[in-house]
């Protein structure tokens, strides 16, 4: 196996996106708990995130949720976010949580709806040129509740026309991130389902139109490495958005649930050159903290994602592939399993020491004393959640 | 197969209670659509409840949701379900809105939650005396998120605990109901998971503690109706919480997603001694309708319940056990088959006119006025919702 | 909803693929259970699946799997077919049952069992040459059980690069179809696992390379029907393996464990001009009668499709049309539930009578004295079975 | 964390029983691919299994399966496993292969069918007393394909009229051990095809009757260590067949496809008792190397079982008990996940090497010479499998 030494300074080319939305309250349709300190608005959750990055190095920019995370000026946040030393990322739209969009958006019935849908994509495309983002990431909710409530073929003919028009207004450097999810809100069908779906969407709207691989959105039993490797193969995969899910699409921790499931598929992202600086597949977490705290919720995260690539990254290729090529089935298993069962743990410390980080990030952040702060000066004003 | 004359009788015996909450807005974590005319307080859900009754015959009683339902005085909503020619039926408590409810209630680790928890069921028995109710149906949401956040054995032993003093205080002609749910809203493990929990539960409480079945919260592939042929055998089929599902707990209209498999439940229903006069084991409905009206959307439930209960009914037993015993697989099937494919709707729609009911109830609602009516009188107020 | 009568024409188109193997012995890993008077060769497997076409009308071709129904001289086998009624359909190639292909075939590592497989396939293609079959269909048992055990991309190439190869031979009126399929015989990976892959993997052969969606092979909760849309939205639906499944890809008879399911297939396939003279989407089964008499399985099959396929027929376009565009989500399930809820087998029973085949084939087999034939007929030889 | 010096002597005392039909053939329905040296009786596996033992000293004994391992003088087999250093463990009876069983075997309708399947197991106990047994594990493929096939609920009733029987012969130091299985060979029911099932039989047959936990044998998303739990918790976890699976009942090593499952098992173990000494919970594999080599194999199986054992006993319960009791959801699920992520592969090298045994068992198999011994020596005869 590889030494450490050999595969730190692959370490250095991860940056993982944070949701501004994790540091706002969360929670399931039965309640959403809420938490002292939680950010009243997006200037406040682009500080909490910053401290994340502040920890750990590997979180330099902030994705934003439209209309979550609008606000009158965003050269303004953007300035603040530069101050705390992060950036401003992806834009994700957001056709959810109208009464308009009840029966859909970009697939809905009606021309004036879909208008509405589609006018806040090309918003939201604005909002990316002030913020100076890459990505427009596109989750729709649409789809139905009940066999026959509408017409699946003609929702998706719409869904194609709407995001034709949304993709011709994408820069030349910009991508449009088209994301799929199996089922929730819509309980029989969903218009963009499966990682298929939203491959055949893309390959026909252009280039610049890729798939984000949420790894909470798949039925069970899906092996998602798989879908990690036939995307990058395609050239499609645009960006994942990490959590954990042991039912449902539940937004745990990353790495939570099935931490090596989050190895192979760092595995695979490694050898298809989706990793750092061999390509461009976009890091994201998009998680719930519904019970635990979030700051030290998303650490956690990233640091799993951390961990995890190391194991990856020591994955000794070349023993690999001659056990492969030997047929050589309890072998090639075996090399792959020394690298997941390393403990990458105290090398990590050093790693980031030597970066001037804590070595411990977690225990930092809760000796920092920023929480106690927050809980202290955040009084008054609504806290920021999903406003469902 | 027997002609439907001679199974119209056992018709008559069907009753469903309708759950309060089913007329009161709801939704997913992502948006909670309000609608018009949604109820305000107990007294207006209730009054629509007796909508589904009127056009139906199906729906005697109505079940509460404590505090969602909470009144000053429930001799006086008992006398309005009596005006409105239904009664009060089963009283389900609530131990998952509190801020103290975050990481559990009658599992929760703190004795001072767990009183509280326990405390509520005990005003709950309470409330049953003056509604005349039978049943305290008891759902916990109690569960852990993350593997290692508590101790499940523990948590078992406190909530067996909790219940023996809730089952203490219950009624000599009362019974405690208590459901499982495979996950949600707690993703790592839920206290109550499965039926075997609540059989061994309920084994060791007591006779008067029974199981009830929610269709809907089950792992994928589960044969519910082995379950309720195996609870009748043990004698503690308490009760069911019918909805219809495609992934999770999806509470659609029972019926909606799979309706052979209604069929084949409620023929094992009437095998195993659980349907009308036979037996104890209570119809609920327990859906929300996201997308859909409200009343309209419980009486095609209730509907759904009876079409599938009288073609459950025209099995031809005899020709069906002789095919058994003959171990004709083929013949065995196609017999059960004929009763599902049978069109009992015309059947139906002269059970109900002869009934004084109308022959339509779909159609005789619509043009009721009612929903209008509702939809001008209801203004002001704030809607009937789960107070998440 | 329309009258039988006007749907009955659109029943004509239908014919249904039986597969040679429905009539030999099948079961599982644990117990392959044998039956008086299975076929011992092709020939006899022909005459028994010429019989479902005799008391149905449906079933005017049989698929042969090579080398289960390898002969010496095909003309020989066709003009049997011909001579029974049938003709000869689809070619399954088989690269799962041969020691080299222990670790895979077309994705195998190693160039000289890629070259058989390859062989295997080119041979087929000339089999179809003389049985005058149109479709090759390919279904790769190719994958891996262990994590490691092969490299997925490299897998993926070489498939690729085999099937171009194989497709360069198909002939300008023969078709590549290629099924894909969740997981077993392989448990870690399989290299065709989902629609996206087999899609993705036509499409980069050219027009005549088409998915098979087979109804078993997919994850649990997954929307089948929407599957048929997409593929046949995008031109590449070739044709369905039919059966039914309650756990894994169990193969027991199409429509028996959820008829409701594939009502909604077949509503989906005629909207999308996948059925009859509309298209060329081929319906074939595929399926296993492990524990049921084969004949009587195979003629329950597809009178369960053809069942459906008049449902699906009945359903109100229009008056499904006007709901869904109304945004009427009850009225819209309800028109749906009403076609499905239509007892077309009486109207059935017509149709066959006019036809001069037989009211009730189930019966008319059953007295036709053809099981006892070949019970006393077939003695000596070996049953032919999957040959595993 | 405690030091692994302070948890090294509770690794002594495990123990797990390899099952003699690892060593013979396995496959899928589709293939059994053979692989040289395989065993051609009982005698050849025992010899297989203690090679297993020898390298690792943790499989002190032998499962068989009657009638695969049927021998004509037990206690030879016994000697000969003595002299290997082995002893004769469970007794597994097989109720599945016999014509007679098709359509079930305790449960079947016919009572000369249950009488044969009883006879079989008495006979099962009678060579229990000759090879020293003390478990009798009775899997039922008993079950049904089709809805309607037979009556479930008669059924369980004669399976438990059967069990009564059986358990009647068991001795006084013996135990009827009951395993369940979601699905497979049965595809619509089976017999017993939960926890719940199999404890209630138990439960009604006396204290010496306990469940079998097959780790493969749930439906997707069951948490499993819930299982152990509860069945700990009530006095009813008889044993373990360790395996692990993507998909279905897939029957790969253990740990392969979950390790961070593994060990939350093998955590609720010890916290409820079963572990070695403590309690009554047999260790056991059941698993199917159709692609791998068979012996190393297992060896890596029962090393996977001692890994994820020595994490688990290395968790730190007191801090863990006043995290969890804090409600500090992220410092709890961090200690045990400290545990996990702990490499004690370089310790139980030592362990191993300090009691006289290889440091690397893989390896000193490997470099043994036994296998090329028993590839030249056994040639001729048939090589053992399921016998399917």
């Amino acid at each position: 196996m590889p030494q450490f030494d050999t595969i730190a300074g692959r370490l250095d080319e991860q940056a993982i996106e944070l949701p501004s939305w994790a540091f706002g309250n969360s929670g399931t349709r039965f309640r959403v708990f809420g938490q002292p300190g939680v950010p009243r608005d997006p200037f406040e959750k682009v500080s909490d995130a910053a401290q994340v990055h502040r920890h750990t190095g590997l979180s330099p920019s902030v994705a934003l949720h439209i209309p979550w995370d609008k606000v009158d000026d965003y050269g303004k946040l953007r300035a603040h976010a530069e101050s705390e030393g992060v950036s401003l990322g992806t834009i994700n739209s957001n056709t959810f949580q109208d009464d308009d969009y009840k029966l859909g958006s970009l697939a809905h019935r009606d021309a004036r709806v879909r208008r509405k849908a589609i006018d806040h994509h090309l918003e939201c495309i604005d909002i990316m040129d002030e913020t100076g983002s890459r990505d427009l990431k596109i989750w729709l909710a649409d789809g139905t509740n009940y066999p026959g409530q509408d017409d699946m073929r003609g929702r998706q003919d719409r869904m194609h026309e709407a995001l034709q028009e949304i993709y011709g207004r994408i820069g030349e450097h910009q991508r449009l991130v088209l994301e799929y999810k199996i089922f929730e809100p819509a309980f029989y069908h969903m218009d963009v389902p499966d990682w298929g779906t939203s491959y055949a969407q893309c390959a026909s709207l252009g280039e610049r139109a890729v798939v984000c691989l949420d790894t909470g959105h798949h039925a069970p039993s899906t092996n998602i490495e798989f879908i990690v490797m036939q995307l990058l193969r395609l050239g499609r995969l645009g960006s994942f958005d990490f959590n954990s899910r042991f039912y449902a699409d539940d937004d745990l921790i990353v790495g939570a649930a099935d931490p090596f499931q989050l190895f192979r598929i760092l595995v695979e992202v490694i050898r298809g050159g989706g990793y750092g600086n061999d390509g461009d597949t976009a890091f994201m977490l998009d998680q719930c903290h519904n019970i635990e705290d979030k700051i030290p919720g998303q650490i956690r995260s990233v640091l799993n994602v951390q961990e995890m690539t190391a194991r990856a990254l020591l994955v000794d290729r070349d023993a690999l592939d001659k056990a492969q090529a030997a047929g050589d089935v309890l072998a090639a298993n075996g090399i792959l399993m020394d690298a997941f069962y390393t403990d990458v743990r105290p090398a990590l410390a050093e790693w980031r020491a030597a970066k001037g980080l804590p070595a411990d990030p977690m225990a930092a952040f809760a000796s920092s004393g920023y929480k106690d702060r927050i809980v202290a000066e955040r009084t008054g004003g609504a806290q920021a959640g999903w406003g469902a």
